[in-house]
């Protein structure tokens, strides 16, 4: 259903800024080694993980960490393999009908909530199917040279190592879901340490402010991006201000206490509905209530840290919580602007901490000590300040909501062929998330990098920026 | 569910363009005069239909006459006669609870899905509620002068009349997709007349520039819109093509005979759900197929128009046509600056044909002969003519899909109060439609008027207008 | 969905015992008299009900009262007009689409939920219809005579009677349920009289002796029957007791009192789970709570009556109740039994109350003055009284649901053609009820009479007779 | 939902006849050793299946072989262990909620549907479980002697072992189910051996004369048996004959060849909307048409068998076979009755076949070589003989529908506290089944022993024995 874009800079280094694409188009990723790399990661994100861990679906929106392992290994397979190895012989004639997710251009497939149903190929077999597939991958990538027919390899293959990552990112968000359905609540990794700086986010919130005018956003230059960002084109913007981190969980807890789950005047229509169809009391991994909230995480559950960024909200309750704090959801133009000149830099997949961290103390404010930024009440004070500081937690930690309904740009185009399915087809009924999580590869990241989910999704790592408009 | 928006310009007259409001703030409709008239319009709708039929209701979507007639006097009762008549006394102490539609800040209400089930209170007790809230109002308008309560009863009771007008278009709409769900197909009024002129709009479709840069859409002056218009600001656009006017029956065979409800490739995934699910083949009252298709209407089933603009189709299918003629829809902006300085005219629910017609001949073609515009496809020869005609059919004829998501424009704030219901808590998941129909008033209708349904809605005047990009 | 069975003893005196048919089959409605006697009953049943009224259906259950007029008419004249009478021509040739309930014999039908939006035919033209084909039956009928052809007419003209008089409860039943939908609580009749005597059903119940041994149960001779009677034939029966009457509404409030809605123990496993999906808190027309009960009846809302026996309720509520109390329902061997040598009399729709009523006062009893039969709790007593009284309620007032399954009996045949869809069909999930209602035509009702609904199913007018091994 | 009953003569031997239970209440199992011999089967059982073959869930009514495994040592562990066994430690706090299946009285309960999520605990710890449950019981029965808590230990011990031996008989059918929802078709056992006797089931039908009269059913000696079996008490049979053995495939066949999926007259309500909504064509294992069939098995896909029974058909299905066939079903009272002197043997699980086979060649027909028997037609040909042969396939092969719904015997009365909830509450909306299968346990059968589905159900290894009223 929702679907996921993404990019990869992995061995083109990750130093530029996020805009400063002005070459003429090299691939992004180093072949033949970046495939392996990131190929790798995919073995290893499952590596604590039992058989039948890899088996289970706990949703019809969710996959088998088994299955995201076949489908992304039947993506070079029908991409890359088949129509341009010489000879390449299927590893099993069947699994094209498994393991296609959703391209109606690639012909039936298995119907998506039966996923968890199989059982067969088992664990292991799906790991031959990698072996195999990444065997004859690096045969055709280490012969290929630069004609024509070697670019469309290099072309298609990078696409499918973008798709690898959203899928690592997939894994990670799948399990943490099928995870908590299970009483025994077990952990996917070790504990998280214990921070030992108190000072967190809940410092008050500075206002960082977009200027009005024509800005330019999606991606021009010729390196890697998905379809669904271009073309670049223009766009204007009247002017705001958008918060400098995201909202805390502290912050969201004043918005419970406040009734805010019980006033339909918060909420959009279909919010309402959700929560009274849903019975939405908290975000999607919180439990208990009032002052002991706990939460659960890849490392199980846990007591709520009040400075980490509140996550796994929908796009009904971000708007809700923005409603009540007398603010708005920024626009996808308007992050992307306020991205212009800053690095692809946060809590990433990398770091393997798969949790949102608490904002970074301001420097300016850590040194002037301003203790008196954090008012009672939290919220007042919020709006009343203005400021133009940095922006902390743009890119990693979560996927930031925004209110820009999921369309295709001026002039947009899919790509041709079955590729063309990626993005195209979903624009309906989406709200775009930018800006990548604590779940996603750093690499994968781009200032212009669109995601989109249903408005009522909380089971990927989403938070919430507030945005305001200038006085 | 789907909640639309609405203006009235009667009284004021209607002679002004579009975008000419530079006035300060008097009413568009003169009271009590103005009240008088549009409330009348609802009873003369309802003339020819019978008790039962003024009580059925076809789906959860539709509502009956009655209720329809009930609700816009309950608007009244409770938004103005309440708060401002002195010692009013209500109709009826539950009709409170019977005829709210979705106000939450109004109290509980009775369920949607089963206001087909109200036989009690009567048709006839409802036409003596609408009197006496009439009384009332006139009453009250009478003696009102221009203190600053007064401002407030002219205030709801000027979008009190532009929501009754909104209600007329639903019985229309309501009544004919009762009507339909009839084997027996009864006719709301008597049959269309037979056209003499059988040139129509199928001659080549002529494409009119949207030229590049910042425009201003949105309702700025102080003359009556919804907040949903509201703020006026600035948008840029890339520079494009409209289409002159709607798409036609006979484009549209074109389409379903080229295999369009059968190819995966030109939908959007929601709508390839949706022609599966609900095994779409042709628009809504279509029936029989191929050579011999019929149309059920407002008069009736008839034999399909070819000329005629195809009309109830979904966002959805919308979409599908406009890729298949390598085409997209127009974004509102670009529509409502393609209306920039005309007048609203057009074929409007004033006519009495509740029915669109095909589009105007093109003077300058017309009088040039140009026979050879129509080639035998139909669409390539569209496709590959440029133009810089007048538009056709913007107002008035079927409302027009946008690509436009139903998002609120920056600096959106919604009215105060229980009518602050009336717009924004709907601006998710559905999209933008312009220009009103032969279902609308068209005093009510205005460039910047945004009407909203969700993709898969078909019951309502629904058309296509095709756009592309500036070579 | 759920078919009713039904049977007429009008014309012939309803003066034999319940099972003393040994005569050879003489017609039990006198020719053509019957017919138009019977058929006018439908008439004036409808008689204070508006257009409207006889339009909405509340649920796929119900039926618009409407539909009930024009589906009984259809049956004469597709299954005795088309057939019989010479060069009858059809009164309008979509009703057999429009009016046919379930006979796929009889082709293709509009779908039972749309039944409320058939606003054409007006109820006028209904009538219409009635009376063109009540002249043109009145006329077959008149002309008949005793050859072959005639029996064939008057036996389905009989059989088309019976049905009629199914559906003259169903309106009541269908109309009931509407009406309790509405807020404005309609009542369809006159108050309910008060009841003079005070002295009711809440004094001990007696119980009835069943001796155990073969029993002939089912209809044997050739008067009237339905299909689903038939044979006749032998069950063994062990020995057991009946209550002397029907369970009071005071009994029940002590249910309920006593956590019978709260504890899954006291029901089917289908039981508990419809309480919770339903939310059942009392029976189906009961509001308020603990000692304040209202309950809609067909003369609108009014307080509980302690003594009137516990109505609307389902077939899982009475297994349920019956658990608590210690007891079961009967079967439908041991009821049939139990009313051998018993006249068909009691609180039936002839006398317009359209309301259960307290059971009469045990004539010895009252003599004897036995005051304490009626301990506080109600329940003990009960069950600890053993004795050989005369059985009340056995006809009338409510159906009373049996823990038979609703099955074939042994030897079973359904009639030939389509009519024999009317009851074999639907022996799949229900239950038999027996006895008939207060809403039932009295001359419709015999001792080997099988009523049958779902499980869950709480419209009719049914209620609750015990049951006990014998110690 | 669907719940099993269950009986085991394993230990006493199975030499008697089934009615011949005249002794005084010994154990039918000898403990501890058939303690251990029970349990040691349902391991057995999962030795070829992975961790992920063992966790899946096909659908709601079936459940992974792991919860089977952890439910039925839950079992153990809550109605023998912790109320009998001194200072008895739980193996692991949360398993009580876990593997609990339907027993309110045992308290709260993982969701049904949900049981295929429970990737922990693993397979491997649900097999520890397993151990330490068996350790602990063993110690419990070899310290047991013949006081009176001895008693109640060995009781609720055997109850646990026929409810063992139930679930693995679901073991067998869930695996299968979810077997056949995987496209790669996996197979669970070696191939069936081809048989090398080609005479099968397909000639002439016999039948099998049961007398009119009073018969006793039901389970009477102190032996175990279910509650639902009990009392034993007397029925009255009109005289009727039963087939003499199941029908067969090829015989199946003809019935969908003369269109029996398409002719609404030959099926229940209930089964015509059946064969709508789920689209049926054929038995659930059944793929391909016509004249190459292809069925599904425990031993993968093969060719269909046309002299083996027909399998894994609903009661719907059975009883439109036999409305084709002029025929019925049994009740469960005739079926009984045929048994009666009979011994227990036939295709029962302990053969490791997991499917049906061909009924055996009548001795006597063999020997005289009557193949007029079978007609061409095969349907008249079989109805119009009589006899008084041998019934065949009785027991084991396929659980045999019956026309009985699953009701209470007169005088039942469910087992005293939580296990009561075994049978006694689905007794609503299911039929009875007789006989047994090839995925039973042979010991766990007998003549009374009453098996309980509903109507749409097909995962169940199922069969159709034809019964007719006598001439």
């Amino acid at each position: 259903m929702t679907q996921h874009p993404s990019d990869s800079a992995l061995g083109s280094g990750n130093t530029g800024t996020a805009d400063d694409s002005t070459d003429d188009g090299p691939l992004t990723v180093v072949m033949p080694d970046g495939y392996q790399a990131i190929r790798h990661v995919t073995e290893t994100l499952c590596i604590n993980l039992d058989p039948e861990d890899c088996l289970a679906q706990s949703m019809a929106d969710t996959s088998p960490a088994k299955w995201h392992m076949a489908h992304t290994t039947w993506f070079f397979e029908t991409f890359v393999l088949q129509p341009h190895a010489p000879n390449y012989k299927c590893f099993h004639p069947q699994f094209s009908f498994l393991f296609n997710s959703y391209y109606n251009g690639a012909g039936e497939r298995h119907a998506r909530p039966q996923r968890g149903l199989l059982t067969r190929p088992s664990l292991r077999t799906v790991l031959e199917y990698r072996a195999y597939v990444n065997d004859h991958m690096m045969e055709l990538l280490r012969n290929d040279s630069c004609d024509r027919a070697a670019d469309e390899v290099c072309r298609v293959t990078e696409i499918g190592l973008h798709h690898e990552q959203q899928h690592q990112e997939l894994i990670l968000t799948d399990i943490k879901h099928l995870f908590s359905k299970n009483p025994l609540l077990p952990a996917y990794r070790a504990p998280l340490r214990t921070r030992n700086d108190p000072i967190g986010s809940t410092e008050g919130l500075d206002w960082i402010t977009i200027p009005e005018g024509v800005h330019r956003i999606g991606q021009g230059d010729p390196s890697f991006s998905f379809d669904n960002e271009r073309p670049a084109h223009r766009v204007f913007i009247e002017p705001c201000q958008l918060g400098d981190r995201l909202v805390s969980n502290r912050e969201f807890r004043d918005f419970i206490a406040d009734g805010g789950y019980d006033r339909s005047d918060l909420w959009l229509d279909q919010g309402w509905l959700a929560v009274q169809r849903e019975e939405w009391r908290a975000p999607l991994y919180w439990r208990g209530g009032a002052n002991d909230y706990s939460e659960f995480t890849l490392s199980g559950e846990r007591d709520l840290e009040d400075n980490e960024p509140v996550s796994h909200v929908s796009f009904l309750e971000a708007d809700a919580y923005a409603r009540w704090a007398d603010a708005r959801l920024p626009t996808e133009a308007e992050w992307e602007v306020a991205c212009k000149g800053r690095i692809v830099e946060g809590n990433f997949a990398e770091s393997g901490r798969f949790h949102p961290e608490a904002a970074a103390i301001r420097p300016s404010r850590a040194t002037t000590g301003s203790t008196d930024q954090q008012s009672p009440s939290g919220v007042d004070s919020r709006l009343n300040q203005t400021g133009s500081g940095e922006p902390r937690q743009l890119f990693g930690d979560l996927w930031e909501w925004t209110r820009s309904s999921y369309d295709p740009y001026p002039g947009y185009r899919p790509d041709a062929g079955t590729l063309g399915e990626y993005n195209g087809k979903f624009m309906c009924n989406q709200f775009v998330l930018r800006g990548g999580s604590c779940a996603s590869a750093q690499a994968h990241l781009r200032a212009s990098y669109r995601n989109f989910f249903h408005a009522p999704d909380r089971w990927q790592f989403t938070g919430i920026r507030m945005t305001k408009e200038s006085a």
